[in-house]
């Protein structure tokens, strides 16, 4: 009760800067993970004439996700690790101060995907960073001096940290990765003024340590929602290999003020063997919604259980009001790495829509809409086939039909503006023995574009979550790995891997209104902000992430990097290492 | 004569590709050095509405001086170690090949000032390199491939690269850096075709080793040209010194198809504690003009005799027809790292007008035209005060009024256009041994903005060489280390080293009339083309160098980075390393 004033106030800063569309002061724009902004200034009408307003390079070469924030005439910048943080006056674009972290580079070869960071969160006046080497950061954001730092796990076991930081309400909320090195996945939970922790959820394991309760967290189950009961994790593991289970948690969270709940995906069971870990290994590649007072689980859903491919669930979930099948409903819209985009009635978990994002995805027919399981197809079943054997043509690849990338909403078309991969692979599991700190990965890939399509590696696609169909589809040449923004001015921008800015016509994906080189690949997200009365848009370019680990790396085996160097290898005749911003706007 | 063919065809193919002023073929634009541009679509009246066209980065962190060459479509870029080479289309601006040597890693110690690359030449369907490595290659300009290589020196030695080679006729002649390793410097000739050495020139040593004739080599003395006489050199040392003895060759080289004489100067004589070695030690920091096809020295003339401030020579030679003191000229123009501004005749070597180009110059009080020596203010002497003795406010500091950053003479104005450092030091010499393989430096020096000025610490400048006078000084706060570009838009285009790109009228060089921020800080030449019908301008940005050396390598002692680390402190709170090229142009 004692919290209660300090939990007001960090909650109703927060607030305040998102309501200001001049602010870019989440990374997702706001809480319901919308990634749309009102500012209509740059719009279909003008959005040719954009030219580059200024750029800045970040001094770390390696793959850039995220974005900055700017709230009130400030901009904060992250980088890839080393993870230095910079203050952007936007008056002088003059680096106010900076924070450097001194951190043990024995973590670079910990990360899975390349050593990117998804970015800042700023609340109650400081500045939160996840660290590579698991700490997180509270910085004075007025200063950059260190105000409070905690340990969140052990990057000596491949716990490691890529995703941001979320603030909802009074606390800071992070995840963990490692799902390729046996890390046993978990949220926590810190206090915004002290860093204590107040709450920690695993995904898989005892009830008590995934703040579950059998009764009365639910579950979809015979098409209604159902108490998941006692043991619903450890059931499904053989033995303790639960503690080495994966399910990490190092994607985009989402918070629903009305109900008081955060929603997040969590990632693969580990090894990618299936052989060696029978059983649908719960909660690993499931939505979680949690209380955020108190961290209890108030509903899950499992997209893929007993997962074969390695189709982590974390991608992000978009919380909108749409129609949905003619109702209005308060949905949940994710689109998994699975292929399927599902929409759920985000108060009590019901599964409403499942349907394929892309046509080509080919490892199951259809999700069964009574039990909410993937009907999968034999041929494509790594588990089937069994260890050593070459399982071919699976769509998508590992990194799905969409990965980290984020996805927008815009409540003027209320379709849903997705970056995709066309991408499908190869898969060979192989035995894979548990040695701490080393990693636990246990299948060969290889990654092509999607056999007789375009050609491309992906598409952009608008899609509409009330029905579960894709309205247009947009090839490109790459995997689209930028988060798209929309905007009141009609606007849906997106970055290329080969570096390209791209905005169209949100009501006619096709239509390019502008295009421009960046200096590199982009995997970062498009944000947009208003300083002195002119509206920006802004992208990180710096090629890197799972699909461009082969340049972030340096790596030249096609098999390497998890399978993705050989899939994305032409990359490098487009684009060079490199981070920077690049701001765009109107001429005067 | 069996050559002959050979060469007049070499030739030919500069000299067509350079009177295009579509391409960019040289890094000077010219053989002059005057990097001026007949183009004038961009010009006074629209430059204000310039805007990016597009950019790239380079994947490469430290600083990026030079520029990429044009031509026919394709431009030809390069980077600071580990000298990476792409040829780019224009029409797509993908990579169409890419050369990346493997260099040992040991030489960028061994580089004195930052791991920098003055860029390509490109002649006879071939792109030259100068690798940090001294290897110096030919790669095949179609394919990247690697035509023919030669080892230029011994990085163990400290004999390490960092200038452009230049192509004079059928010859590709380049230098040696080292001059702070005690390298005894030298200029090499090689055969465009095959690598083969033509000539070695050494710039101190006997008269047989520095290819000059006693009788036929001339000098300034007593007011006129008179034959050096024999051992001119050798007798300026003190025993075997003149072997770790310096005057390295790592700037702009020109050539006058005329007289067929290439001018460059030397650096610096080692060590920087000049009670160690004295003497007048000939021909470190001079100017030679060498006949191309042999060698042999036409004319000397010695700036700087016993250097008692690291005032290096190499700055490069302009030449151009101006009148000087109202009489037409055949005109050798340079500036100095010492402060003073030279005009000679560039045929007989005759001195004709030596001033200080920035009034605050203070370590001398004028230059002796009969002498052709500068009169040395004993207060500044370091070797009057001798070892561990700190002298104070010298004028200009070591990295000079200005350093390797390229100046510009536009026909039109007839005037130089000069980006120059207004910097002062104190400099403190002591004893130091010869270890072949380390630094032999053997002074500690401190950095600061001329005193008693505006503050900062650069000024452009427009220069009369006919007179010797300023024209007009605008002043920076930081030291102008990027290359000037003038052109026939009336434009004198330039960057700074906190990161923009200026474009000034050039006859009213205070008038700003573009100016955009770059990823990072300029220390890159100016350049332009054609492409399609439209002119681009474009320069690298990529802080670094000497003066941006701190942030490059990461030191933070003032002293550090002999000297420049605290003088140019403030510069990481305007920008951040990386290299990137930003090309910029009309709106369509
Ligand atoms: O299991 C994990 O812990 C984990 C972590 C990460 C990460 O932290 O970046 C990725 C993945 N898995 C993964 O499966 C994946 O596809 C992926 C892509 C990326 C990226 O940033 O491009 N990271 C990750
Ligand atoms: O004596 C030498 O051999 C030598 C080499 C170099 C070089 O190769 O860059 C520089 C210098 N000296 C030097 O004195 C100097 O001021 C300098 C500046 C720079 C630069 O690129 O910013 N290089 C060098």
């Amino acid at each position: 009760v004692l919290a209660l004033p300090a939990l007001a106030l960090a909650n109703a800063d927060v607030e305040k800067n998102i309501a200001n569309p001049g602010n870019w002061a989440m990374q997702a724009g706001d809480m319901f993970n919308q990634r749309y902004s009102k500012l209509d200034q740059i719009n279909t009408g003008n959005a040719g004439k954009m030219q580059v307003a200024w750029t800045m390079s970040t001094g770390v070469l390696r793959g850039h996700e995220g974005s900055p924030l700017v709230v009130d005439g400030m901009m904060y910048l992250h980088t890839p690790f080393p993870n230095k943080v910079f203050a952007v006056d936007l008056d002088t674009q003059k680096i106010v101060w900076k924070y450097e972290p001194k951190q043990d580079p024995a973590v670079i070869p910990q990360m899975c995907c390349d050593t990117v960071n998804r970015g800042l969160a700023l609340a109650d006046g400081k500045v939160f960073l996840q660290q590579a080497d698991s700490n997180l950061v509270a910085l004075d954001a007025k200063t950059g001096k260190l105000v409070w730092s905690v340990k969140n796990g052990d990057p000596k076991l491949g716990a490691v940290n890529t995703n941001a930081p979320h603030v909802f309400k009074d606390k800071v909320i992070t995840g963990i990765s490692g799902g390729e090195w046996g890390v046993r996945g978990f949220i926590n939970a810190y206090d915004i003024k002290t860093g204590k922790q107040v709450w920690k959820a695993y995904s898989v394991g005892p009830d008590a340590e995934m703040l579950m309760d059998p009764e009365k967290t639910m579950v979809w189950t015979d098409g209604a929602m159902k108490p998941v009961g006692k043991d619903s994790s450890l059931k499904t593991w053989k033995g303790d290999q639960w503690k080495i289970g994966g399910g990490t948690t190092w994607g985009w969270y989402s918070y629903d003020k009305a109900t008081n709940l955060m929603y997040y995906g969590t990632g693969n069971p580990s090894t990618w063997n299936p052989s060696q870990r029978p059983g649908d290994n719960k909660w690993s590649m499931t939505i979680f919604a949690r209380d955020v007072d108190t961290g209890v689980a108030k509903w899950v859903y499992q997209m893929t259980p007993f997962d074969e491919w390695d189709f982590d669930g974390v991608n992000e979930m978009i919380l909108a009001d749409i129609n949905v099948k003619g109702k209005p409903t308060k949905a949940l819209v994710h689109f998994d790495r699975n292929g399927f985009a599902y929409t759920m009635d985000r108060v009590t978990g019901a599964l409403l829509v499942a349907e394929k994002y892309d046509p080509t995805v080919n490892w199951a027919t259809h999700v069964d809409m009574k039990t909410g399981r993937p009907a999968v197809v034999k041929k494509f079943s790594t588990a089937a086939a069994g260890p050593d054997v070459n399982v071919k043509g699976i769509c998508p690849a590992a990194l799905g039909t969409k990965d980290q990338q984020p996805a927008s909403f815009d409540p003027n078309t209320k379709l849903f503006y997705v970056p995709t991969n066309h991408v499908c692979m190869d898969y060979e599991p192989f035995k894979v023995e548990y040695v701490a700190g080393q990693p636990f990965v246990g299948a060969t890939l290889s990654m092509f574009p999607s056999p007789g399509s375009h050609g491309g590696m992906g598409n952009f696609i608008s899609w509409d979550a009330g029905t579960g169909k894709i309205v247009q589809s947009k090839p490109e040449k790459f995997s689209v790995w930028s988060g798209v923004l929309n905007t009141a001015g009609g606007l849906s921008c997106y970055g290329g891997l080969e570096g390209h800015f791209k905005c169209v016509d949100a009501k006619d994906i096709k239509k390019e209104l502008y295009k421009f080189k960046t200096p590199s690949g982009i995997i970062g997200n498009v944000f947009t902000y208003m300083h002195k009365g002119k509206q920006y848009l802004g992208v990180f370019s710096g090629i890197g992430g799972w699909a461009g680990i082969g340049m972030a790396a340096g790596l030249e085996k096609d098999s390497d990097g998890l399978g993705a160097v050989g899939g994305y290898k032409e990359l490098n005749q487009f684009t060079e290492l490199g981070g920077s911003l690049t701001i765009f706007t109107l001429p005067n």
